[in-house]
């Protein structure tokens, strides 16, 4: 088995974000629970659209912005994932091949476009999130580089993944390809909703012991547990994952392997612009970490550092060279 | 003559902004006059943005970013821009639709696109712009709406537009149509080496009283008059025009009307991010002064609180609610 040359594969949905600002009443109104990602139709998005305010637009897709934060931090990686041959998958290739991943999947064409992911911002920074998958619905097997996943130290899938059939057996077939390399599978929950639609199938990847690294937050391993003691949560998830990472907003992220328990405290930020992206840049911040060596709690630091960059502008991408950042408080 | 219905309505190219952090070397590199804007080409435009970085976009366009502002601010506008049908066309018409400017030129099929502005913006908050016109090259006299220019106190255009033989025709008949209805004509010069490229046309508009009100800054000035003496500029120019509004950057800004000059400190700001859409976004304020009956110096003022919020973060058209920030500082 040769060494990896990447740090991280990722495969996710490829999507460019839109973000505008709302009120809470217009989340009402629209029938949107705040916080939550939701999946719309081509209809629902052009009337969803037509009714929110001037966006700003800018790669998204969660575990294309966690590679976007680890080539921020220096490392290398690659991406996998599905646009079509339009304007918007043209902004999607574009922007993370411009930071250096690796990003080799071939534009789709024909009617369907590249997916976008509608985000109302309110006044409390929260995000609430509306996708329309477009071309993201048809990341078919063949789209699954066996090669690049092969060259990769992890493999990194996101939950959304799952809400699509063709995705789904796509994903199981990376587990199986990173697994037969020697490679480690990482997985992020993506969401509470997400989970509900998918809970039996997340529960028995982790129960089979196909992931090895486990993100979520403290409402996804709620949601995967259908618990509301967060300790206890934690207790029967974390002996089934080698490492397990839970991020709790501003309660900080705790982190458990081996029956060891790792907490680090929230980074400081002044003002919380826009959430989108905390997590997926958490992730980010922990998987290079880890990639360079350090500890646990040197790894959730820098997901805190990684998280805290990301919420204090709009856009799910960092916006700094995260990379200094951490020199500057790490070291 | 019937009373306007609107504020302002504004010609100008109609644009999306591809918005990147780039040092200086790689404006050297690339030959680029750092605070400036210049014209590329499709094939340009194409080698320019494979060798930027990661970008945002967003809807902007000079004086479509002035009506934007206005809008914000409580304003009543219209827009006349040509976009393309497209994904990028139906971001610029979305955002200025959605908040309240009238726009209804509609979009150019074919295979031009929707022209971009690719900004590169260096870390002291410097943009240096480029633009490709794609469609924007072919705003033609069908599409000045004359009705919609005799509906508003003042019609606002752009020295950019001059760059265009097309454009150029057009706006001289638009010129003549507000004139015709007893409207005003204001007009930004936009650029020194646009003035450098027109200004014998420039000069011609002025001394032929065609401009009500002139916006432009110290070097735009300077440009128009080929000289270096601030003060003589303004003595030169401030004749000929009924109110000449000059910004100066962190100096503030003055008006000249009736040999009257008032002057305004620069709004202070913690740390300028991104200086687009700065005299765009002046121009806003004080042309919604003007229209709520202030001062001069109340819509000076109101000109800088304009100024001040667009460079405090990436992108050309406010994030905020200035009507909130003029109201929290002016009352």
């Amino acid at each position: 088995m040769t060494a990896p040359v990447l740090d991280v594969v990722a495969i996710g949905n490829a999507l460019v974000d839109v973000i505008a600002q709302a009120d809470e009443a217009f989340l009402v109104t629209e029938n949107l629970d705040k916080g939550s990602m939701q999946l719309i139709d081509g209809a629902r998005a052009v009337d969803l659209y037509s009714k929110m305010g001037p966006g700003i637009e800018a790669s998204g897709g969660s575990a294309a912005n966690t590679v976007a934060g680890m080539a921020s931090l220096g490392r290398k990686c690659g991406f996998i994932g599905q646009v079509a041959d339009d304007q918007l998958g043209g902004v999607f290739t574009h922007d993370i091949r411009s930071i250096g991943v690796t990003f080799t999947t071939a534009p789709m064409t024909g009617n369907e476009p590249t997916g976008r992911c509608l985000i109302l911002v309110t006044p409390d920074g929260q995000r609430t999130m509306n996708t329309s998958l477009g071309v993201a619905n048809y990341l078919l097997e063949t789209a699954i580089d066996r090669a690049l996943i092969e060259s990769a130290a992890v493999l990194y899938l996101e939950g959304y993944l799952w809400d699509l059939p063709e995705s789904r057996a796509s994903m199981k077939a990376a587990i199986g390809v990173a697994k037969a390399a020697g490679r480690k599978v990482a997985f992020t929950l993506s969401d509470a909703f997400c989970i509900a639609r998918h809970r039996a199938d997340f529960k028995a990847l982790i129960a089979n012991r196909e992931i090895d690294i486990l993100f979520c937050n403290e409402a996804e391993i709620l949601s995967l547990v259908e618990g509301d003691d967060f300790d206890a949560a934690i207790a029967t998830v974390a002996p089934q994952v080698p490492m397990l990472v839970v991020t709790r907003s501003e309660q900080g992220a705790t982190a458990v392997t081996g029956g060891v328990v790792t907490h680090v405290p929230a980074a400081q930020i002044a003002h919380v612009v826009d959430t989108t992206g905390a997590g997926d840049l958490f992730a980010a911040g922990f998987l290079a970490g880890q990639a360079e060596g350090r500890s646990v709690h040197g790894s959730l630091t820098m997901g805190a550092i990684g998280a805290a960059e990301v919420i204090s502008h709009y856009g799910p991408r960092p916006e700094t060279d995260l990379k200094a950042l951490v020199a500057a408080q790490l070291g």
